[in-house]
């Protein structure tokens, strides 16, 4: 039960982590540094992380879901108080976990290239905070067009991320990319995986990389990878390097 | 008490109004319509406006603030459901409202340039919505370094609006300046009032506008014209039209 001056509420300010349940927790320290390292952009305090696992399992097994795959999700508010923006002296922040199930995608994605803009200028871009409303803007728009997930441009036209995914494409010349955190990029857990797992570069593109590409697929910790069937109706193959990307990862 | 589920807590999906209280609620028709327009801009159904108005006076009857000058905010939640991104079918709205005393600020304002950038390509940049967390960041730097106001630019570099008002310049030629909403300035209603009260340019100026302005001044529905004192430390004198400009808001 949140209060309705939870800051987290009234303003978006918090920070929230989505985990992978698969008979356990999956990268949970990956995704509690993360966590951590934006609560420290943020100027909030970072939970302690044999609390959160604890409440993130406690979770899991009252929604009798241990057996299930499923989405842990870890949300962190700024709490009650202050007057407008201002935070007040001492933060009374809110630490809380819930479940549902999630089954793995059983197709590709189809993408468009959403209008909604990704805030390349503000730190909030590379972190999953409670602010997440242009994502829900542009998945909307994704859904109203017929398909699964959106691709986001930043303001100077280069290449993002998905609304709730990392992009990655393997360019006419057979290379491995990615959009670079600069371009307002999410700081994905599988995004670093696959860049530790394989040779990427973190480039700024524009549009066209994605449109002309061999192959598109997304990452996050939910999904793992997944192959893009389409980009704004263009049909692709899948890439013949995913499977052995994928091994590589496990 | 507020659904840990709601979409207003977890991604940011609403919107919210801060109404001034003096006597009554003032401009609540305008604050009304520009929330239906932000409504109708993130697909949400536009909450009633009769049931709105009697939420804010009984918020301010039960806090026992009808004597004072108070900030009425009344917020807008997406409500609770949906699979991560993706809105419910049925929407479970919430609306409800919250008051605070607001005495008018007896001081010019200290502005900075923020480091964090407004977002021109969303939407949500025009509007007041849930996902508020760049404006908190942006006032938390100014606090930082001991001033009451950051100025945040776009990702061009051109002038948008500060963390929670509208920013109005008087140049070296004696006109007066706003950023234009293309810009990513909210949509204010006392911005929007100074437009039909006065001639105003709106324009995309890149910061040295401001550091080179004759004189700064403020706009919102608490402070309503408040002058500004000084930008990154460089003293302005108050500019002399604003009692007139004052009057003719009244």
């Amino acid at each position: 039960v949140i209060d309705p001056t939870d800051r987290g509420l009234t303003l978006g300010d918090g920070l929230f982590e989505t985990l992978l349940w698969e008979g356990g927790l999956r990268h949970a320290p990956a995704h509690l540094a993360r966590l951590a390292a934006g609560c420290a952009t943020l100027g909030l305090p970072a939970p302690d992380a044999a609390r959160a696992v604890r409440l993130m399992e406690e979770a899991v097994t009252q929604a009798g879901l241990s057996a299930a795959r499923a989405a842990v999700r870890l949300t962190l508010t700024a709490g009650r108080g202050g007057r407008g923006l201002d935070r007040p002296a001492e933060l009374d922040c809110q630490l809380f976990a819930t479940v549902a199930p999630a089954p793995k995608p059983a197709t590709p994605a189809r993408l468009i290239l959403s209008g909604v803009r990704r805030n390349e200028g503000s730190p909030a871009s590379r972190l999953k905070t409670l602010a997440y409303l242009d994502n829900v803007l542009a998945r909307g728009e994704a859904r109203r067009r017929g398909v699964d997930e959106a691709v986001m441009l930043n303001n100077a036209g280069h290449l993002a991320c998905a609304a709730a995914a990392n992009l990655f494409w393997v360019d006419e010349a057979g290379a491995l990319n990615t959009p670079s955190l600069g371009c307002g990029a999410l700081a994905g857990i599988t995004r670093a995986r696959v860049l530790a797992a394989a040779e990427v570069r973190e480039v700024a593109a524009p549009p066209e990389a994605l449109t002309n590409a061999r192959a598109v697929f997304l990452s996050n910790s939910l999904i793992g990878l997944r192959p893009v069937a389409a980009v704004e109706g263009r049909a692709l193959v899948p890439w013949d390097g995913l499977p052995a990307l994928e091994r590589a990862l496990a």
